[in-house]
């Protein structure tokens, strides 16, 4: 089939497309607060229905909904499923964003806001590829499945039971996973996997109030078991010593570092962006990158305790509290690993710490052999003009294991990013111009995809 | 001399004394923020002015104005100075309030609100004392001088100047400190010394930006660097680990340990109050009192770092912060003890952590054998009818060194406070009851002490 006519409509509503996106934008929906997220979730559907999709809400007992959307095909009966969702992580620290988090604010050829490119506009991009071929052909290439869910950034945590009751409908030949970009030479970027993430809290306290630190000598401090119990999680050599942390670790294949050799890793890009000098432990190049997808992790994600305005307060503070996250590599398993963080702390004296589980994912990866990486990595070269960008696995997280081990069927990730889109930092932003190419990019895997002898 | 008149003066104007301390609550002054401080000092001169007293502001190059107000009496030649403090802590953590901290709330007999007690109450009761005799006498047993300054509650960085630059005015025969008052039975509690108090900070930057923790394997986490930082400090059996921390302590004397044993400790009560079962490394009765009042400490006032907002988020943070306090006994100085900890950081590694330096006080004490220490003894018992308790050395902190080490003068801390004032903590308040006895004492003390043969 020739595009041109669905490319066409696509360059003549690029503002309206903006617009949609810019609306989606200006709805919060933060999942850790449990802010806005019915009105989101509503408002997705909303657009579902207004590009053409047949639409239902997925609900379990517990957890936000899940907004499904599919289009059958009158020629194909393939399928391809999108896994996205519309929560987004918090926008603290606020004073640290140029516009307001949830404005929307256009600025330079730049969508600004919370969740604009993680994961609205690729969202949106999807959408509107469905769009501009029933608005211009009158039928989708592929039949097309949308599972739009509103805890992603909270790690999932009631995902499953809805993926389990919904399977009949959730069927398809192969998905499409919600992140991925360009580089800074636009080069496209695919992930074929997840590191699962397991994040915990640990509170401590002590005395039922706040009290003045005079009382130093005699009153139990709750920071100071905080940071001890912490010091007992990692050493200063990066090194978990958590009993049994690194069990069951399978090392990346053979072809896994054939694949991570050819990854143009941007490590000079990345240092300056941030403003280090180095990474951990001397890490460079190819053992940067390495370490990047394939290191498990333990991360202290905020602290908090007593008093943190400006100068100083003598109190002894009546409670601590860490937020942490585990990033777990094929095969560590969140549950093993929340037992053994449990027993740690028990056997180095910290039981009285109060030990909070929120979610958690595991690790899953789809094979670098399955033809329909093959497919996607070319059809991204043809609509980006360069080289395609694979990762065997990716540094982030996310439920797709759940897909993976009930249905079995590959799923590459591809998104509209790109380096500077600050995601779940201040002044995340979205370049228009890379929303609308992306938006291209999926209307020609719908063509590729219905073409493909899988 | 009868005091009858001044005491039915007190008692008749209660009600109206109340109403003037509200005023004063109800203008914050929180010196850690640089908030209402002017506002309050002026308000504290118009407060001195309005009870009889000729008032001067006292400056140096930096730091909030100490408000000096004085009233010379036709009868005597002795002189009694009062050192107070018009300044507050933060009110936080204000959602713990069952009132506006700065409402001056009055419920059942008691005025809430941030300094009701901890110093204001305090200072309104010795200048309404002043008012009763020029009201009632029209003179004041003997010359009174107030020495009111506006940065107690950070640890007075800018006072030593003033004192320097106003010692001529600053001569006295005696002083009272800012805080006392009594304890469960009734007995008022007297103190004859501070510990110093150095406050710091310890900041960790990394990267310059939050980022997505999925990036931990390869970029330095400043919440983890200050954990293992922190852990250098203290181990977990309390001890400090700084080199030199414990040089030049010295114990209490024989005659101490005998004041010590004397003090009634209401250790279940402390227990019961602040909800926990046991003091720190199993201390009780006099061993707990001990260790409240002599022992050196390092306390975490504050730790923030990353997201601490209800839930998870996963980011890796670029920035943590520590607030720390050390509680110093005779004769350990703040100085030594600041450049002990620059050593300690850098030789174990953490040369990279910035340390400011926030207020501090030295170590100091009245000898219990000093004549006006019985003098004030025997006036509280008298107004209270209890048994005075005398602490040769108090667990709390101020610039009280400053006049001991120029004029050498007696000072004895003293005030209106009860063990559920709640001092630096949410819900501080003041029962009227004791701000009203507080202001008859302070009358009796006037003319016993010019009645003594000192």
């Amino acid at each position: 089939m020739n595009l041109e006519k669905v490319f066409n409509y696509i360059d003549e509503h690029a503002e309206a497309f903006v617009q949609d996106l810019v609306r989606l934008v200006k709805q919060p929906s933060v999942s850790a607060k449990a802010e806005g997220i019915t009105e989101c979730a509503k408002l997705v559907e909303e657009m579902m229905q207004g590009v053409g999709l047949s639409t239902k809400i997925l609900v379990s007992e517990r957890g936000n909904p899940v907004v499904y959307g599919e289009v059958k095909s009158q020629t194909s009966g393939k399928t391809m499923l999108f896994y996205n969702h519309y929560d987004v992580q918090p926008p603290e620290p606020l004073e640290k964003w140029d516009y307001e988090p949830f404005s929307g604010k256009v600025v330079n050829g730049r969508i600004y806001g919370r969740g604009v490119t993680d994961n609205k506009g690729n969202l949106v991009s999807r959408l509107k590829a469905v769009q501009a071929f029933l608005e211009t052909i009158g039928d989708v290439p592929v039949n097309i499945k949308f599972f739009v869910e509103g805890e992603e950034e909270i790690g999932s945590p009631n995902l499953a039971p809805i993926v389990e009751a919904y399977r009949h409908i959730l069927v398809a030949d192969a998905a499409i996973w919600e992140f991925g970009g360009t580089d800074r030479k636009g080069r496209p970027h695919l992930y074929l996997g997840l590191k699962g993430v397991l994040s915990v809290e640990l509170r401590v306290e002590a005395a039922k109030k706040d009290v003045h630190s005079a009382n130093a000598p005699l009153i139990p401090n709750p920071a100071w078991r905080l940071v001890w119990a912490l010091n007992t999680l990692k050493g200063e050599d990066e090194r978990i010593l958590i009993k049994g942390f690194y069990d069951n670790i399978v090392p990346p294949s053979a072809d896994e570092i054939e694949l991570l050799k050819r990854i143009p890793f941007e490590e000079e890009e990345l240092k300056e962006e941030l403003g280090i000098e180095g990474f951990l432990k001397g890490f460079s190049g190819f053992e940067a990158l390495k370490a990047l997808l394939y290191h498990t992790t333990c991360t202290i994600n905020g602290l908090f305790a007593g008093y943190t305005g400006k100068g100083s307060k003598t109190v002894l503070p009546h409670e601590a509290v860490a937020k942490l996250d585990f990033r777990l590599v094929p095969n560590q398993k969140s549950d093993e690993i929340f037992v053994k963080l449990i027993r740690h702390l028990k056997k180095h004296g910290f039981g009285d710490l109060e030990i909070i589980r929120h979610g958690s994912t595991e690790p899953t990866k789809t094979s670098i052999s399955d033809p329909f990486v093959c497919l996607v990595a070319k059809t991204a070269e043809r609509v980006y003009g360069k080289e395609a960008v694979i990762y065997p696995l990716s540094a982030g997280s996310g439920p797709m294991h759940l897909f993976r081990n009930l249905f079995g069927y590959p799923i590459v990730s591809a998104g509209c990013g790109h380096p500077e889109s600050n995601t779940h930092a201040p002044n995340e932003n979205l370049k228009i111009e890379s929303f609308i190419t992306g938006t291209k990019f999926i209307a020609t895997l719908f063509n590729d995809f219905a073409h493909a002898r899988l």
